[in-house]
């Protein structure tokens, strides 16, 4: 682990924001969780909570991402993209358990109708995960009218399906999308 | 209005949860959203803080499962229960704005992982949800093998594109589900 406290932090309050959410993490577990030394947080993030929370998002974009652009290269078809997003989640389900999930999603259910610059926070960090995957849908044939709308249809039927795995304790939702929708978005090929 | 205090609260503590998510609502603003008198809380839900969200998921799953029959009764067709159920989020955007999204999506959000009483009552509200699209599906021709699976698909299309649309302040995710799921829905008719 070379990462230094800044980026320990970031990392740190993104994935307490997937379990608890916004409202429910507080910058001292942030620390606490990062080991970092106290008086980093107001150090790195004069900003406060908000700008801590903002790169969380981002980072978390920038993540999703460049998995995105993995799945794509690895299994270039609608389906095969689809179905490694999909995995990514489905593997940490079973390896780590149900407690943590979107942290665009928690950001969302929380502070979003209050806070504009952590909604334009989760806005961006939306587009910059919807970004690759219409360009690989592109890539892959999907007429250029199609893939936005397809690439929101996959983020979408992701997240819920993540929201209810989460309620149920079950991978059955992700399994779901996956199968209803991997022969769609194939077909959806000129 | 001839609610009593009793459900009253029940109703405000969905509409807040909504908004802010659980750990960002009050009991003292429950009590305040739903002018019920001081005391009433603890008269009316020992339980607490648990008993009255418990109660606000349940109320909250009958109130989607009532949608569901409605909207089935009156486009009995897979697209247009779809479309109804989507509608019902479109219009509520567009005439209140973006301010409040799925109290499951909340719940889960912010204190699923770690309040298991929760989590249960979660699950329960989206089987509550589940069942009446599946019964729907199943009357309108689509295949036993299929029903649970495109229900779980639907809520979770329309789930993950109402987080989406929250964050973009635009209803264009809800409008991609409806336009790329519908044709698909109807095609699984036997």
């Amino acid at each position: 682990m070379t990462r230094g406290p800044r980026e320990r932090m970031v990392y740190s309050a993104a994935q307490l924001i997937r379990t608890q959410g916004v409202s429910g993490t507080g910058m001292r577990e942030v620390v606490e969780h990062a080991s970092a030394p106290r008086g980093s947080l107001q150090h790195y993030f004069p900003g406060g909570k908000d700008q801590l929370v903002r790169e969380a998002l981002a980072w978390s974009g920038e993540f999703a991402a460049g998995r995105v652009r993995r799945y794509a290269a690895a299994a270039p078809t609608p389906a095969g993209l689809f179905a490694g997003m999909v995995a990514q989640w489905r593997d940490q389900f079973r390896d780590e358990g149900f407690a943590a999930g979107c942290p665009f999603v928690a950001t969302t259910a929380d502070v979003v109708a209050g806070n504009e610059k952590l909604r334009q926070a989760v806005c961006a960090g939306f587009e910059t995960w919807l970004r690759p995957v219409e360009e690989s849908l592109r890539e892959m044939g999907v007429p250029e009218a199609r893939c936005r709308s397809l690439a929101m249809v996959m983020i979408s039927a992701l997240e819920g399906a993540i929201v209810m795995a989460r309620a149920q304790e079950d991978v059955a939702p992700l399994d779901a999308v996956v199968a209803e929708l991997g022969p769609v978005l194939d077909a959806a090929r000129e």
